[in-house]
């Protein structure tokens, strides 16, 4: 007996459709994860509005902290602002750090911030919480990472966290569930195009 | 002469400034931009979604063509479509193709969503368009690359798209001005937790 193309497909997909059955039926527990997007790649943050989106079209509550972005026009945060004020939304209050090349102002302004993100943290009515670029946070030393580790090992049971920024640190990819890394093969900004407002900011 | 921890972290930070400043000023050719987000990893469609809400912050028009997940519940979906009706918001009728198992069908919605994502990639007045997981609609070969391409090559000038799924053909990645391959690390699911509502979908 000889299959046609169409039979062949329906088989092949049949059998794929069963595997993944399979797995999915042996993914059983229920509770928030702890995602960490990292790697030199575009892609990062905005996966984290993406995600933002995703648990407010759900009717979730979320929440967002800026750790760096504070002082750039940012259209994620406007929109978020003007569409979604029912969204707790944090932004660090300097700048990146070689904007403003003061340690102790930045180091000032991550501690504040840090303060707000632990109170988001221990907020059970919060299905997801986007900590935007907090690796920079950890890798520049502004805030203590046993601090930050102790505070998602504690949070909540239902509560995903999602994490973005390069570098991120081993132990930090260790607590995580899920680990993402972006990797740049290749960018606009290197072939001499200019960053594009609306889509790289 | 002996520099403080606080004049050695500005003084770098001024070289990184520097060098930041440099490329950005290589950076002089103003259009928009293809960008291809593929590989195994968590967070490309999110991506995707992350960037539409970026433009629609600054008050641009964006658009969003989801091939894949069309009769699945999805966040992001139920966002867009209740909250920025504006926004045009094309589903491919059919789901996965392993749900579906039925070629013909699959063919036929791909090609009807195809057509509708043609008159998008014309129109000048849209900023961003997301074609969402369309990689698996050029594996499955439900349309044909070579016109895909040809409709990206032509489209507005000023107009960014952006490509998300797996296994991204060689061709769009050399037609695209930036690639991100999001490389999977490490998964919740595998862990033996349950695909999460409002993070995962």
């Amino acid at each position: 007996m000889t299959l046609n193309d169409e039979e062949k497909h329906q088989k092949r997909m049949q059998i794929k459709k069963a595997m993944i059955d399979e797995k999915v039926a042996k993914a059983t527990e229920e509770r928030g994860v702890l995602i960490v997007l990292s790697g030199p790649g575009k892609g990062k943050s905005s996966s984290g509005f993406g995600t933002i989106i995703r648990a407010l079209g759900h009717g979730y509550k979320a929440a967002v902290v800026q750790f760096i972005k504070g002082t750039w026009d940012c259209g994620e945060r406007n929109f978020i602002q003007e569409r979604c004020p029912e969204v707790p939304f944090i932004v660090m209050g300097s700048g990146f750090t070689w904007e403003t090349q003061n340690k102790e102002q930045d180091r000032e302004a991550a501690q504040q911030a840090w303060q707000q993100t632990k109170v988001l943290l221990q907020d059970e009515s919060i299905h997801l919480v986007l900590l935007d670029e907090l690796t920079y946070i950890l890798k520049y030393g502004y805030i203590d990472a046993e601090e930050v580790y102790e505070a998602l090992r504690n949070r909540p049971r239902e509560q995903s966290v999602i994490i973005t920024g390069r570098g991120a640190p081993v132990p930090l990819k260790e607590l995580a569930d899920t680990v993402s890394m972006i990797d740049d093969k290749k960018h606009a900004f290197r072939g001499g195009i200019k960053a594009r407002k609306g889509v790289e900011w």
